[in-house]
């Protein structure tokens, strides 16, 4: 259930509301600011529920239902975009995100490079892996706490915020210390227990889509760690899994509009997982930003041949500055600064 | 096989080695122009084919094995882009084709009106629905001849080509008479025996990708139409069946730079029957280009919520008037002229 | 619309009805017989249509709506299985039906070969392609009338009933003349063209589900069938495309119990191309027949290895005995003889 | 790399040459018993590793490599099956394993009625949730610990083996305690830091398959266990994501006899999530023990409609009785007892 609030209701009378909602038994949420408030009744709502108990009570304006099951994620709630501060950046606002670097951390010269070239290009925000989630329990894992440290220490040294990805809600404390936002992965996508954990944390948290994930599945995974407080979160479409095998995955750019309809939250877009081709990385991203995405991820490694894992997919220096002279071009046609 | 032919062949030293490679039980076809000629031996090359033979023989520079089992849709056999020409357009080349008109033809005013938006909006080319496939027995079936009748009056009207789908190869004849583009349609792409009989029509083919066709599919149904003599084939991709339900399809933009990667066939997207979303249309058909698109198919109606069908994926003359103010930003990145 | 007629309406009552409905803008479908009979109004029904006007007619029990689109292939409108009957068997009764022969006929020697062991086996119905549909034009293309004729030679011998795929509307009279059953490929499922001729044909017609259709899809093409008076139409669940490709498609033989909730339609299970491992059509034609199939059909050659296509999913005789074996233990189970 | 070992060769010789290979700086796996061993290097082989090395050690008849990216789960490893013991029964071994109970433990009453049905039945495995993974933060999210208290008491009660889902590592040592096998469901079946938990655990595995993972990554998922230590994994084909929505998901029967082929781990058959329709669970069942399958897992409520969780797809007593009993027909033909 959703409340619209009258425009003349004060501070005050909200909290007054939102008491006398809980002393009824429903779990009430707000949104908004002075002049445009909605209450969403995120729990206590039923099919024996009266309407009409609601329309009676003072300041409420309209009474209207969710049209889908996720409340907090929903534009209906919350009209107004999110925009995401991390440090002295925003993502989600008027500026293209471009989140860029190696898949994982391999050495202290290697990031630290990375983060040089991300910087010069203009950009903010550095990636890289320290815990990877690898099919084969074989594969290297990842430098861990290590390659955390060597993250910090280049993305200090070049002014950049950080992002890597967490796998268990045993690391987001280890994680948190020395990265901006936590990435969790598209196998993670439903570790209900893990997005829990994140939604008590005070990281902005950055959220793949599931490979067979839909729409409505990645908004309620969403779901899970804004109702437990924490609303600093974005969507990332990075290729689902189709019959097609020639891409590593299918990018799916329809999800972009259509999650922009549906969510107030920031979307990004990551071509080098959704196509799995190098080459089709740039052309990809392009498309990304066209379709409205808020930012794009990409892997880009100083030397792509030599990297440890998702070589295929990375690119080089030279390619991520052509890629951003295009994206340089292209965000003004979405009012988009770069 | 591909021959790589010596840059000082003349024509008449490669019709003598074309009747050689005949007479050594070879199917051989030839590309290029002078300077840069490669033969493809399409036919009578199999495991126990000695290669050197080929090496033996005059005029030869190299010798090369095809990477994909299609031929004469390969890049590696005609590295030059296609363009076809359709009286005074040309698609593949240096302009972004753009195709629009509604889903069926219902009345001669319907059509006349539509094909004067088009052409307001300094588009080519007219599309509409005559013999429509429907998957219930009991929807509307379209106007058959009578409708190409009034596409062909409303084109030349306004000095537009046109475009339509053939379902069978029995109509070839008929349609070809009234228009100059034939579509064939997703559930049709591999309808072998419609494929052999458009590869001796003079028309050009707009040949759609089916619902679970990968890229090699979509290209071999392709070399069924080029084995048989017509080079004109255009692909289009207009979403692939995936397990997403929330969108009609999932528009796969990376089957364009992909198929661009292995052909040389020009790209049309048609993002309304790829996301199935009137509202999604303009940004996909955006992205579309950024993918770097030869041309974009839209479903447009005078009046949307009249049409007899596909009703929900028409845009209206004002969506298609600021979708074409979009793309006329776009083209110039991507080096178009539109 | 269903009306369900009162049991003691006389077969004359009836005729006057439906001319009656006719009269009124209908067009109506008579199923069932003496004291249970239904009428389907399968055209002229619309959102404006007053229910109440059949309710006031004589003869009507009681009025309902189709659930799904497809009204003559539903259940509702007839709960009596459809037993379908080829020269001397009968396919969807009490028998299970098992069709067996190689993919192409290759010589006469071979499709003689293959007759004789399916006799020996009991089984009283030969497969065999002259006509294939090849996803390459360089492809082995079938015998075509060569084929025709040496299939109908080896039925004759060994008393066999025929089936083989037809690709196209010319293609079925001179089928027909050879051959009992007409089988549409997966490719050619929506066809509409072709399913539209195939309802004027006085053969049986085994119709395969495409590679993505839906069950409303296949469901909705047998309907093109039926619509134009061809009642003897079976269903194959021939495997569905997905991102599994260890296999060449997913079985999926949830279709089978589903389908026949569905339909009065028999539902046979092609377990070769739905798997596409030879090793493994055994097992999954026990799993056909325990989900309730009326009959399975499998590529059986006598000398798989050298077969001109589909030889990795070909078993050979020594395998389909074993497999016969299986078989004639699970039916009894089913309460099917074989 | 596998290395089979020379049938005279001893325990102690083995333990010599193990030691030999890590020295070596491999990690080496035994399977096997005495007469047929097979060592397999794990970890430490390369490009570089020089196979004429392993042929000049003591004991070693032949040198092969692995076929597939998985290694201890491979046949080629380990070509005798595993039969997993829990207590006094045995799961991969000449018993068909029957798998029934409810989606959620709800009360004392209700798994304690459901636990006499199923030891009445025959069976002897009881599961229940404990801890639910929920789509919706807002659902039903399981009894937690008390749920676990309940479902111990009714299996004590009955005899019963018992088993239920862990979502996250944190509670593999609470559900260990109270439950005999552990389960992983399909969202977490890439949850990499709870594998390797798990590795090192007391507990049977049951690890279902992803929504969208190929039997390499399943096998590979189970790899991630069987590496750390723990050889009890059991897999379950529970249905994948496709584009067929009439049913929840899509029973890939065919997985049974793949992934049989592949390894000798036990393979379980769920048709209850597999297909999601009431209706469809015995059928399916009995197909799911046709194609091969060690065991079926079922979804079973005293009063199915009264469920607070999966409602739609719960047998009820009835309905288990008669799957029973057309299980119990099944079963010798296959050679498996119930």
């Amino acid at each position: 259930m959703i409340l619209t609030i009258m425009k003349n209701a004060s501070r005050e009378d909200l909290e007054r509301l939102l008491e006398k909602l809980q002393w009824m038994g429903f779990e009430a949420r707000l949104s908004g600011e002075v002049g445009s408030y909605t209450i969403a009744l995120i729990k206590g709502v039923d099919e024996l529920t009266d309407i009409q108990q609601f329309k009676r009570l003072p300041l409420i304006e309209e009474v209207s239902e969710f049209k889908h099951p996720f409340k907090l994620a929903a534009k209906e709630f919350q009209p107004k975009k999110t925009v995401i501060k991390v440090k002295d950046i925003t993502i989600g606002g008027d500026t293209l995100a471009v989140m860029a670097g190696p898949c994982s951390i391999e050495s202290k010269e290697q990031i630290m490079e990375s983060a040089r070239i991300v910087a010069k290009e203009g950009c903010k925000i550095l990636r890289g892996g320290a815990f990877k989630p690898r099919t084969s329990p074989y594969s290297f894992q990842g430098l861990e706490e290590k390659g955390l440290q060597y993250m910090k220490e280049a993305a200090d040294k070049y002014g950049l915020v950080t992002i890597t990805e967490v796998m268990d809600g045993d690391q987001i404390d280890l994680v948190a210390e020395y990265v901006d936002i936590l990435q969790i992965g598209a196998r993670n996508m439903q570790n209900f227990t893990l997005l829990k954990k994140l939604g008590t944390c005070n990281r902005a948290i950055f959220l793949k889509r599931g490979l067979s994930a839909t729409y409505k599945d990645l908004l309620m995974s969403a779901e899970y760690i804004l109702d437990k407080g924490n609303p600093n979160v974005m969507l990332c479409e990075r290729g689902i899994r189709t019959f097609e095998t020639y891409s590593r995955n299918t990018l799916d750019l329809a999800a972009v509009p259509i999650l922009q309809d549906l969510t107030h939250l920031p979307i990004i877009v990551d071509p080098a997982h959704g196509v799995g081709i190098r080459k089709m990385v740039p052309p990809m991203a392009r498309a990304g930003v066209a379709a409205g995405a808020d930012g794009i991820m990409v892997e880009m490694h100083p030397e792509p041949e030599k990297a440890l894992s998702d070589k295929q997919q990375t690119i080089s220096p030279e390619e991520f500055h052509l890629m951003m002279e295009d994206l340089r071009k292209m965000a003004p046609i979405l009012n988009l600064k770069i």
